[in-house]
């Protein structure tokens, strides 16, 4: 504890509450900040600020931005006929990742959870059934995870959007890339007979 | 690039300038920022700013302080004829972790390298110089690491301070507890006889 001067100290105990960082690397971290240049390191402080500060929910699909609208939703170039349902906002990050994506989003965050109070108004779902009511929404992907809150939670919108006639549709399931059959578990095994595909 | 909100992405770039901080590891101390209470996020922002705009060496040893004189120096349980000289402020840090020294400490900041112009006026041996003279010392440490540069900067010293009757040690060298004699290399292994002692 006191090992450290003062100063020191208290900017490694503020690291070490970042997850996976212990006492050494947050020991490395506060000695970097010291000897590194002002501007930069300041910079980390006013990144985190700034985002503690101006961080909220997009208005139409409740991804994080720093604006009232995100950039995704703004981007015209993307498809607004299609909308991706998923849980998380690092969902949406995963996705974009890929680039294999060019519609919109629609972040629930968080999944269906009675037990635990979580119905579709806790989550963003009458907003989603809104968007479909009012857009000119094509298709929805169902991009929940694949586990068995996720599967409800997409049970549920799928239910809740057979009334109106879009495309309901959700991501394919099976062995991942780079997986092997022999090792690979069987309930994703059957996920990939089930859903094979003709070559 | 652009697959995290702007406003996250700012802060996982600046949390990527760390020290061995991936852009996975960025992203994760990113979402928790985004994620942890506003307390906790801006406590780590503010002991970032604080640390740059307070940190200076203490005016006696030259450790890193917030104040004018460091703990150590004003600590006054502490042995003040006892002086252990080391290279950096992170070696005042691994030797208070022992536990097993209550002296008084010397920061150089860095050691004597003659081809890169650092002669002992870019230290701070003219001050340690100083507090021999005028000091109630009685014993210098030599802790300065056990390297070329180290071990030249500390032959500079103690012929330094040849002229003072302070008596002058320096770490002792040897197989590190733990090591195996088999495994240690040879310039270990001298030292290790050199220095033996009577059981």
């Amino acid at each position: 504890m006191a090992e450290h001067p003062d100063i020191v100290q208290r900017l490694i105990n503020a690291f070490a509450r970042l997850p996976g960082v212990g006492e050494r690397s947050a020991e490395r971290f506060a000695y970097h900040v010291l000897e590194t240049p002002a501007d930069e390191a300041l910079e980390l402080a006013r990144a985190i600020r700034d985002l503690k500060r101006d961080a909220k929910e997009c208005k139409s699909c409740y991804n994080i931005t720093g604006k009232d609208v995100c950039r995704i939703c703004r981007d015209k170039s993307r498809d607004e006929s299609t909308i991706c349902v998923v849980e998380t906002y690092q969902d949406v990050t995963a996705i974009e990742r890929t680039g294999a994506y060019h519609g919109l989003y629609h972040v629930l965050h968080g999944h269906l959870a009675p037990l635990e109070g979580k119905g579709p108004e806790q989550l963003t779902i009458p907003r989603l059934l809104e968007r479909v009511r009012n857009g000119r929404v094509r298709e929805i992907i169902l991009a929940t995870n694949p586990n068995m809150e996720g599967d409800g939670t997409a049970m549920f919108l799928a239910q809740e959007l057979a009334k109106s006639d879009v495309k309901i549709t959700r991501l394919a399931r099976g062995i991942p890339a780079g997986g092997s059959v022999r090792l690979v578990g069987k309930t994703i095994l059957s996920d990939a007979l089930e859903g094979r595909t003709k070559l």
